[in-house]
């Protein structure tokens, strides 16, 4: 009997006090969770931790284990529910995440990070993986898309890195990417984990599969017009591995409004997915098949690589040209006040002569200075730390890059010296 | 025959215009690795990157691959040097790391983290680890313990999450731990790795392995004095799996003073370890063996957590303290502000009167009131992330504490349902 494993993931937008209907919207998750019981439910955005006490206290009969992610000021937001021990977590937050003074995005604030918990299902080893990248506020004009790319490299970094044990791997949440943008690239052909909504065999829900739709009456429906009324920035992806095969059997999005309910459980559509685990069959021949497969995944793989690379070297670009202009401001604010000490510095020292000293104008001409030389060095550090985080994402993909192509080199070597055996022995079959 | 591994590692102090011969030393150093050519050898505290690229130009006919882990501000310091090709590299960087305003100590700037890089030798899998934590600067009064503990937590989490699929696994660095110390036992017992001079068969070094040392002519000797003469806080670990076994055939430090130098490497000694790899046999009835081992070990791991997740809630308490001192200060900072404002509308309100107004110190007062509510304001961001980071460690460990006990449960319930049947047969040796 194969296993059967049902997954949720949503992005809450559980903003107290800001997001509508926060308090009426969790109740509705609540209530959907307890009726669904998914084996695992991984959330974004539950910003609050009050939100997923609350939660955690509702779904104490049906998902006994659960986890909440912390991190950053505000914490991750991510939080998990499961009907399955949880044995493990580990968490990793990401290097680069928009910027503090972007104080009305909030990302920076939020610590976006990606989170894994570990599951044992019936002898299986299931490693699950929830995330939530940076958002797109603007596509034409995206300034944190080497931000978003970073994290992407990092994602696909994180879950290679830890995962090597595992028998299953799911990832879900909301990676604020289309299907075809680079980071999902990224992150697929890496880790050669497949998308739920290409594989499934049943789908019911949005067109497309979008899940941040104009139908939802919480979103900004301007900017999803160019797109078709919709866009799909929220996945569930999965793989086997050598002891478990892994399908997804359906998959279905809830689509905006909710029958019998005032609104929809958020500003994202729902995504519940069915995946069949069963012990895996090695196919005879199958290692030749994968040798061809892998060449030209290496290559694929290497453009993509080299494509982030691009990106990145964009935003290092930026970021040494910001770090360079607060430097700059710095030291003119310096210059400011070092000439204003100097100017002040005149009457006193000629003490006999009474004159008219511009007592207010000299001491907020002086906090004007010291605050730009307050800010500028903040900014200065803020910078090249970012400057730092890019230039270790760069060094890692040009070492990733020359490591790929490497195994490409011995792969095509290896097969042009077995034609050539082939050849020498005038057998072909053999 | 078994493949020999010759690892290196050594804290080079390398604070460029502040550490004593800084270049004199880097070019010892790059002398001393051309020489002995370790297969890889791990550098802590090469802040400047000017210095890793000296030694990647010094070290390429012998050391052809070679990564630096970019972190933080200055960097993490962090950098390898190999002989045999690095097929991929990860970077994690700790979550707590001292605070920004303790400029004099620095850590924070740092940007401290574990790097990974992944070899293949011999057709075996070798993962190093190269890491450098919080510096302890007092033994008594040690106010970063809870944050080397989060490390050392973090530490032991990422080396298992991410070396599942791990032939050989060899972690060397700078702990700033000694060898009984809680962090210590926590990587020790949760990751099983093996501390060199523990298990080595020969050993050429400094009294009990120390690696910071009186003898040495850049140490503060009076710190040192109450250890005997020195700390053992630099380690080489290893461990092998079911494809390898790894044992210590040697491990030697310098002592101090060089011979034929006017000055030691560095304020650390070096550390050289010599591992023999051979394929592993597994015995016949070392699973049994295993299971006792496993039961004793849990129980181990139980308290060390425990004993761990208390040094967390220590810290815990001490951050979310200093977060309300923020914020009290800040609310004192606004409503002096707000008196001061008040008390300067009057005359403005009293238009008719001529009065004299103290410019000069309305004036100092306001910026006196502004600079704090700012600096309050970045305290109470940075500790409520401390508090989140603390918090996030303490729920890990809780959460390890429950699955390790429940493990153990099955283990005993196990046992004694065996030892049931096997009474019931009244035949022990089936």
């Amino acid at each position: 009997m194969p296993a059967r494993l049902r997954i949720f993931s949503l992005n809450c937008w559980g903003i107290r006090h800001l997001s509508k209907h926060c308090a009426q919207r969790y109740a509705m998750i609540g209530d959907l969770l307890s009726k669904e019981q998914h084996d695992v439910a991984v959330l974004q955005e539950v910003w609050s931790e009050k939100d997923f006490l609350f939660l955690k206290k509702k779904l104490g009969g049906t998902h006994p284990y659960c986890h909440y992610f912390k991190s950053g000021f505000f914490g991750s937001g991510l939080a998990v529910f499961s009907k399955h021990r949880i044995h493990d977590t580990f968490l990793y937050k990401y290097t680069l995440n928009g910027y503090p003074y972007m104080a009305h995005h909030g990302d920076w604030f939020g610590g976006k990070a990606v989170g894994k918990i570990l599951l044992n299902i019936d002898g299986l080893e299931v490693h699950v993986f929830v995330t939530h990248l940076h958002a797109e506020y603007s596509r034409e004009q995206d300034s944190y898309l080497p931000h978003r790319v970073v994290q992407a490299w990092e994602l696909q970094n994180f879950i290679r890195h830890t995962s090597a044990g595992a028998d299953v791997v799911i990832l879900g949440g909301d990676l604020n990417m289309h299907p075809t943008d680079l980071g999902i690239r990224l992150l697929q052909s890496y880790t050669e984990l497949k998308d739920c909504f290409n594989e499934t065999a049943s789908f019911d829900g949005c067109e497309q599969g979008f899940t941040h739709i104009t139908d939802n009456p919480f979103t900004h429906k301007q900017g999803l017009v160019p797109f078709g009324g919709g866009i799909r920035i929220d996945y569930i992806f999965f793989k086997g591995s050598e002891k478990a095969q892994v399908s997804c059997e359906s998959l279905s999005t809830s689509k905006g409004p909710i029958p019998g309910q005032p609104f929809p459980y958020s500003d994202h559509e729902t995504l519940s997915a069915e995946l069949v685990l069963y012990p895996a069959k090695v196919e005879k021949g199958e290692s030749k098949q994968e040798k061809v497969c892998t060449t030209e995944k290496l290559s694929e793989l290497v453009n993509i690589v080299t494509e982030a690379r691009t990106e990145v070297k964009v935003g290092l670009h930026c970021a040494e040209r910001m770090r360079y202009t607060a430097a700059r401001t710095g030291i003119m604010g310096l210059a400011l006040l070092l000439l204003e000490l100097a100017i002040a510095a005149v009457p006193c020292l000629a003490l006999g002569t009474e004159q008219n000293f511009p007592k207010a104008s000299f001491y907020l001409l002086g906090a004007l200075c010291f605050s730009i030389l307050f800010s500028t060095t903040l900014l200065y550090i803020f910078y090249g730390m970012e400057v730092r985080a890019l230039q270790g994402a760069e060094d890692q993909m040009r070492l990733a890059v020359g490591s790929l192509q490497e195994r490409l080199k011995e792969i095509t070597n290896g097969a042009s010296e077995e034609r050539s055996q082939e050849k020498d022995h005038g057998d072909p079959h053999d």
